[in-house]
């Protein structure tokens, strides 16, 4: 395995990562033709929060959260740590003292395909994070694993720099370089969205809306009136 | 697949369901026989609520909720739409948008064994769902599956206007015939639970209340007092 | 399989449980050296409760909870109840009527490697509990257990009268005999934590704080700038 | 629960049965439209067998084999014995002495969404069994289900006395009314796909066997050369 | 954690272990009372094997198999290694070439709360092994666990020296004092059983054999014939 | 979501591909520094395989193996097939006559994050097959997915032209690019285990062999002679 720390890789903009933010996981996953997606064991350890920021990648071993150490030197503010393993793990790769030295580099959020603790004291804090698990089992610094290499994380390739955008939905990743692309995207969706939302709230359905009864029908659909052989 | 669209199955009368409602799943199990439970993978996306209603069932391809689309049409005020999948599939069947669509229909909640996104937006409108995920993950449009046929969802036989309870402790189906004597059985269940719960809140055991000394010595259960060989 | 009770086992000193309770579980895993925590599976059904108690331990059969009503009259104020089972199983073998048992006798709370039910009455109540699951599935009361005997639960081996910690991180045990130095461990650990918190938060690296810099040369660590060869 | 044994439910044809065991589950389940599998969790304890038979259907509780010897006596030759338990559990409910009792009244399978046990002897026996699980974890016999009821096994509704087909691929079930059907649907699927084969083997592709170009085309499919951009 | 090597524990007696080999799990797990089991989830890499030895026990840390290399000198002829971790994992911690090592001292198989590699070589060997997992996952030699203290291994309680027995339907824990007792038990149980399937296969049923046609009256069981509604 | 179809990528070298072949996934997973590792859960359908070949991607949707027709005309002579799903799915995506096309051009074998069927015709054939599950359930042709193009398969990211070696202990990737290299370094290490191999079966120990007692004293380790405290 590489054991190499990638010294300030670009970022995506920040004014892009900022509108991926306010969009949320689900628009930006649509806006840029559904992919990216983390799987969906991947939590919120509390409710509410909504972020995006430049991923500073982690690859670790299992148990052993020394790079993350590592890491938080090579953070900056608006970035938000992704941190993948080298195999299953659900260990406590993180607790409050790693979530105060990220708050005080300016960092958004953790993004863990592992185990957090302190849950509690992260929760006050208001420093949120994505995992795997909620796991108090402490790890130890002995092996060495890589920062900021592309990693793969609860199944989506992640790229040092990358738009990462985490809501009460799961977690999603931009390509760098597509960020300001996809941002625009979703709010084109979200407009087209909230129209569509009043004209469904007024009880047309979406059957006329979207204009799916001939493409039904095409496909063969077939109604019928129930009579208690349908039981 | 049969696909099909069966409409205006007979529903299970609202008293009866409205009173299924009040007292939840628990009792409702036990007042049933302890039958027509879904499996405790199904959880609410947020706590609190406490429905009922008659079930619209919907049996949809993985990755697909073509379907969901058509069954909005057959729902009536009182429902709630039930989705059974003809395999295992965690993708984001149901958002805000189809949402919108089953309230202004005066649907009460979805149960679904798939999952759903938008959960802050469905949470903020007060829509409740149980679901075996939380996923971003969108669906296609393509292929089609049947509205109001019985169904396996969660691993329990639905049938459409069965009732279906859910709250924080779960689902559980009643069939539409019996939903009038099971709200019964479970009122009468009800009050001598109250009873109990303040016999047992005195400090009474329920090994006396209940008179399980004499058949635990029965079967042969042995007090001993503690000596260090029991470590 | 022994079916038998035993009565009045030593239990842990309360003041060393009550300083255990204040300190919570991750403390105390690392204060005892990473040792006694239960599967990170276990989960407690509302956020924010934080206990510690001496153990009644049980072994019951799958799908049946007639030992837990045994067991109730073997507790005493301090104590936490704590279920293992003979086999993996889910279902909802505790309620609200067990729950106003145990609180009419001043137990602090239920660890269970099961299901239980009720969980917004249990809320409600303020009964603590951390479980397999949430699952309405009722139980028989039909084949013997044993109450106070050592058991597995959760993959941690808990004997009669340790102390057991719960909280939003999840659950751990201490030997009785050791609670009073464990206790003190943790609190050595805390006060160090708290002084180390504050130098993190003021931007000094942990890579600084713990002297890891030469350990990670030593391991072969490398640093590189970034050029777009790295993506 | 109902706890009833119903006797002599009416049989599939076995000229039927016979002729959908020759078929195997994966032709089965695509000749009658893709429905009746059970999840693929249900596996065999030995590779090869190839069976198919009438349902005589169990419902049992977690962890207590009881209903089993009750169903023995209701299974004639040439059918199926299929348990599903009231909720998820994986102990032991059956070994060799069991499977010596069934195959005395000529009996050709099991099918349990639960665990078995003595599959070495099993084995050599060559009495077939599909589970959930192998696990030599006994069970109790004190809680009454049912027998030749409705029931969920692995996700599937089985009625008594429908055919039910298992093979290396899983098993599928099949209405009784329907089993002759269905053979005659998959005896001329099975001669299509023979001359498919055949065709296939020779080098001609799907794309063109099947006509698939101009639907891909018309879905928007788009052909590129390789270039490096692509890695 | 402690980090310590036993030496030289006391051995459960040969010529019990080689009893409780010939018995194999199922009928020693009834034998001693139904207690001991590994969890399901422990499946052997070849199947055809049935072994007993004394255990020599390992905990180990996630993907570090340090202290297997460290336990091969604590082990002598008949003994089985046992391997629990502190935290679930199934990294490749065992191969052909500790295999090697191990049949060099007559260890007689391994039992494993991991993964394994080599599995191809090491069915070529003969080398007998119960794994969580097979995964060709490297592991580090970095941190330190220990070796003959007692473990919890899926699920269940080890101590050095305990027999431990494997074959097709898992692993089963025995005592080390209790060894001799639960081999003469096992022997009168599978004596008692060869008669009861010879009366079996004559076509008798357990219903009559085990007389439980009372019992299950007494139970409340109710027999009908099959009409239409039952379905 | 992209919808091409890139037409003749690189592929690695034959020879190399032949040489990581006759190596197996444990060494070459090792010979490149422990990377490329799909997820344990991969599992051949028949064991005694052991195939390297040059990867053909196809990023398919859920339930719907319409890709898999269009990627076969892609595929040449020494190709292995991989493919990765949109989300997780185990329907059964593969069965023998996609098997018989794909041998009728000469391709290896089949790498699938999702279900296959058909698998005692493909064990005949000698097709060999590494999946996430065995499941007759069928699928649709609907919706495009992409061929050759890079994908995220069971955790690793595979690219089109990559070298894949699989066998019983699971699957490998390893870059085209560095094929040679790997092959190489893989075969000195197996060089090197030969001989490791016959001084361990001779009895010297991995301890001394690989000269572990120091720094197994440096971090710690003590050793003691068994008293009954240990116990």
């Amino acid at each position: 395995m590489k054991t190499i720390v990638v010294r300030n890789p670009p970022r995506a903009e920040t004014e892009a990562v900022d509108r991926l933010a306010r969009l949320g996981v689900a628009t930006v996953h649509e806006a840029q033709g559904r992919t990216g997606l983390l799987k969906p064991y991947m939590r919120p350890i509390y409710t509410g929060a909504q972020v995006a920021g430049s991923a500073v990648t982690v690859l670790a071993q299992p148990g052993d959260n020394w790079m993350l150490h590592v890491a938080v030197e090579q953070c900056q503010p608006g970035d938000i740590l992704v941190v993948g393993l080298t195999t299953d793990n659900t260990d406590g790769f993180f607790g409050d003292l790693l979530a105060t030295s990220l708050k005080a580099r300016g960092v958004r959020g953790l993004v863990i395909d592992a185990g957090v603790r302190d849950v509690k004291s992260l929760t006050e804090m208001g420093f949120p994070v994505w995992s795997r698990a909620i796991n108090a089992k402490g790890t130890v610094k002995a092996t060495l694993g890589s920062v900021n290499i592309p990693i793969v994380c609860a199944g989506a390739l992640v790229r040092p720099g990358d738009a990462v955008v985490a809501d009460d939905d799961g977690v999603v990743v931009v390509s760098r370089r597509d960020a300001r692309a996809v941002a625009q995207a979703g709010e084109a969706r979200e407009a087209n969205e909230a129209e569509k939302r009043e004209i469904l709230a007024s009880g047309k359905l979406g059957l006329d809306l979207y204009k799916m009864r001939e493409p039904l029908a095409a496909a063969g659909l077939v109604y019928v009136d129930y009579s208690p052989e349908h039981e």
